[in-house]
C-alpha cells in the first residue's frame, strides 16, 4: 500500500462542479489501494479577492490580520471537497494549519515550516480516511495563523509528503507538465518525462510557473518525487526526481524567461570597500530582493554597479537607491523597467563546453543585445531588451536542439 | 475603567465602509477609557453563501465540515476590522473560536458553550488592545471547528461578556432596541427602554429575531446587563437586565408572532398509554423541534392530538408523524402551514387576572377563530389562521395600551 500526497491548485478546485472532478481523481487513487492526503490551494481568484477586500481596509495591512484573513480560501475548498467525498460515501476529513498542526516561524506572508505533527493523520489513515489539508497556511507556536507565500500549498504538499514519507506527491494543475520552455511563447516547447531537482530549481527560480521554488528545495532536500500532472487529462506528466544517467546526456534541458525583471544602474561609483553593503543594506532591510548584480570595471576610482529588482519593488527600491547614491556620492541612478531575463538550464552544462558561447552567439545573430550576464554551474542568464523575450526563447530552442524527441 | 462587550450583526459588517463605521463606534468606547472587546457576525448575506456552496456540494453536507466552512465569515471580518483599526493607529487583535479558545460541546450546526479560556485576551486587554472575537464560533475538545447556530454570535458576546465579567454587553443591530411589537406589522409600535430577562426570553422563543433566545438565557444565568442598540443612530436602545418594581406595573410588555409554523393534527388516536411518546419519539429523534401540544378530550375511547413544529421541518414531521399514525392505529393525519402563532408577554401577567379573557375577547371581535391556547407564567399563545397576523397584533396591541408612554 502506497502513501500518495495530490496537490490541485486553484484552478482545479475553481467551482463545485470542477471540485468534483478532483473528487474523482482522489477516489481512484483511494480505489487503487492507496493511503490518500489531498492537499488544496483556495478557489482561482479567491486569495486575490481577499487580497483585495484587506487592500480596501487600509493601505498596509496588519501582517497577522492578512495572513488570518487570505487563509480562509483554502478552509473554504478542504471542507467543501471532503463534503463531497462523504456525500459520495467515502470517509474523508480536512485538516486545517492549526489542526495538524503545521508549525512555522513567525514571518507573516512567507514563513516557513518547522515541523509537520504527523500522528493525528497517520491514525486517520490507517482508519482508511481520505485526509485534506489546507494548503498555504500554518500556525506558529503562539497559534497565529501565518502563511506561507505565492504558491505556498505546492510547499504544504511536499512538506507533508516529507513529513509523512510519502511514495510519490503528485501535483495537479493547468498544464500537463513540465516543459523545455513555455509553449505560450514557443510553439515548439516539448513536455518533459523526468526533471532533476537542480534543474527544475533553476527553472522555478527564473521564471517558470509550474512549481514554487521552496518546494522544490523541500522535495530536493527530503528526496521526495514530485509528478506534475493536469488535472484535466490523464496525458502527460512529469517527473521531478534524482540526477540520473539519461538527464546528464542533456546539456541544456529548459529555457526561461522573466518579465518580471527591472535594471537599476548607479553610474559612478567610488570603487572603495563598503559600497556594495551601503547599497545593498537598505534595500534587504525593506524585504527587497536583488537578483542578477554586475559590477564594471574601475575607471579612475569610479565603477558602475547594475542589478535587477523585482518590478513590483521598484517603486520602493528607486526610493531607497536614489537615498544611498546620495551618500556614497554617486553620479546618479537609472532605472530599466523594459528589460526580460531569459535563462538556460541543464546538468549537462557543467562538463560541456561552449554552452555559453552558443547561447551568445545565438542572441547575437538575432540581433539580441545582451545588457547583463550571471552564471551558475546548471543555469546562464542574460537581461535582454523586453520585446526581445520570444525571439531569444525560439532561437535559443532551437539552437540546443530542445525540440527533439529524446 | 470599565469592560465592554460590543457585539455587531452582519448588516453593521456588510462592506468595509460599514466595518469602518464600526471601527468608530469601538474607538469611542476606548477613548471613553473602557477596555472594550468586540464580537462580530460574517458580512450580511456571507454565511446563507456559504451554506448555499455547500448545498451544491451535496443534499445533506457533512455536519463537521459544514461547520469549519461556514464558521470562515467571521474569520473574514474580525480580521478586516482588525485591519482598519491597526490602520488608524489602535492597537487590535482578532481571535478565533480555537485561539481564544472558546470551548464547546461537539454537537455541530449548534453546539453550545462550555467554557471560555480568558487569560489571553486579558493580558492583551491590559495592554491597552482592542480584542476582537470571532462570533458563532468554538472549538470541541479535539480542535474541530463548531458552530452555535443562526444568532449564535449574540451567544458568543454574552459568554464572552459572562466569562470576562463586563460591566455591560453592547448588542449593535439594525434596529434601536426592543419594541412592544414588530413595528413593520403595528406602526402604533413602541421601544421599550427595559425589559426583563425572563420577558425578553419568551418574546425570542415566541417570534421577536432581535436576540437568539440562548443568549438571553445565559445574560440571566449570569446576571450581564445586556443593552441592544442600533449600530447606525445614537438614538434609543434597550436595556435587557433583571426585573424591577416598573416592570411589575406592566400587565403586557410584547407581542409577538411567529409566521413560521405548521399545526399537524393525529385524528382518532386511541387514547392510552404510551401514545404520545410514540408519536414524539421519532420526532425528537430528528431533531425537530415540537412547540405546542394539545390533546383533545376523549371520545369513546379515542382522542386527538395537535402539534405545531417549524415550516422547515414540516416535510421531514409529516413522513414521520404519517408512519408513527399506522403503528398506533390513528385514523388520519392532517397538516395546516397557514397559520401562525400570536403571543402576549409579561411579567406583570402572573399577578393579574383577566389578561387571558382579555386576549381571547380582543381576537373574537375581529373575528378570529383561536385554534391552540398555551400558557406559561408571563406568556400566553394563540394559534390562528395566517391571514390574520397583522390584524390580531395591532388590536391586542391597542387592548392592552401598549402605545401609552409609560
Amino acid at each position: 500500500m502506497a502513501l500518495i500526497v495530490q496537490k490541485f491548485g486553484g484552478t482545479s478546485v475553481a467551482d463545485i462542479d470542477k471540485i468534483k472532478n478532483v473528487a474523482q481523481k482522489v477516489i481512484r487513487e483511494k480505489k487503487a489501494g492507496n493511503q490518500v492526503v489531498v492537499v488544496l490551494s483556495a478557489m482561482a481568484g479567491e486569495t486575490d479577492r481577499l487580497i483585495a477586500l484587506a487592500h480596501q481596509a487600509a493601505e498596509s495591512p496588519n501582517p497577522r490580520e492578512y495572513d488570518s484573513l487570505i487563509s480562509t480560501g483554502e478552509q473554504v475548498t478542504v471542507t467543501l471537497l471532503s463534503i463531497v467525498l462523504n456525500s459520495m460515501g467515502h470517509s474523508a476529513k480536512s485538516f486545517l494549519g492549526f489542526q495538524v498542526k503545521i508549525l512555522t516561524d513567525k514571518v507573516y506572508k512567507k514563513a516557513r515550516i518547522e515541523s509537520i505533527e504527523t500522528a493525528e493523520i497517520k491514525k486517520e489513515l490507517k482508519k482508511g480516511t481520505i485526509v485534506i489539508v489546507a494548503g498555504f497556511q500554518g500556525v506558529d507556536k503562539d497559534n497565529n495563523i501565518t502563511t506561507l507565500g505565492r504558491g505556498g500549498s505546492d510547499t504544504s504538499a511536499v512538506a507533508l509528503a516529507a513529513a509523512l514519507k510519502a511514495d510519490r506527491c503528485d501535483i495537479y494543475t493547468d498544464v500537463d507538465g513540465v516543459y523545455t520552455t513555455d509553449p505560450n511563447v514557443c510553439e515548439k516547447a516539448r513536455r518533459l518525462n523526468k526533471i532533476s531537482y537542480d534543474e527544475m530549481l533553476e527553472m522555478a527560480m527564473t521564471g517558470a510557473k509550474v512549481l514554487q521554488p521552496r518546494s522544490v528545495e523541500m522535495a530536493k532536500k527530503y528526496n521526495v518525487p514530485v509528478y506534475v500532472k493536469s488535472t484535466f487529462t490523464d496525458e502527460g506528466g512529469t517527473l521531478v526526481t534524482k540526477e540520473d544517467k539519461d538527464m546528464e546526456k542533456e546539456v541544456v534541458s529548459g529555457i526561461t524567461y522573466d518579465r518580471d525583471q527591472a535594471k537599476i544602474t548607479v553610474v559612478q561609483v567610488p570603487d572603495k570597500p563598503g559600497i556594495a553593503a551601503a547599497l545593498f543594506m537598505p534595500l534587504s532591510e525593506q524585504n527587497i530582493s536583488v537578483d542578477m548584480i554586475i559590477q564594471n570595471a574601475s575607471l579612475q576610482g569610479h565603477t558602475d554597479l547594475t542589478f535587477t529588482v523585482s518590478k513590483k519593488d521598484l517603486k520602493e527600491a528607486r526610493k531607497i537607491v536614489n537615498n544611498a547614491a546620495k551618500k556614497i556620492s554617486a553620479k546618479k541612478v537609472e532605472v530599466d523597467d523594459d528589460v526580460a531575463k531569459i535563462s538556460i538550464i541543464g546538468v549537462g552544462m557543467a562538463s560541456h563546453s561552449g554552452v555559453a558561447a552558443t547561447m551568445f552567439k545565438t542572441l547575437a545573430d538575432e540581433g539580441i543585445n545582451i545588457m547583463m550576464i550571471s552564471t551558475s554551474e546548471i543555469k546562464i542568464s542574460c537581461v535582454i531588451q523586453r520585446k526581445y523575450t520570444e525571439l531569444a526563447v525560439s532561437a535559443l530552442h532551437d539552437a540546443f536542439g530542445l525540440e527533439k524527441k529524446k
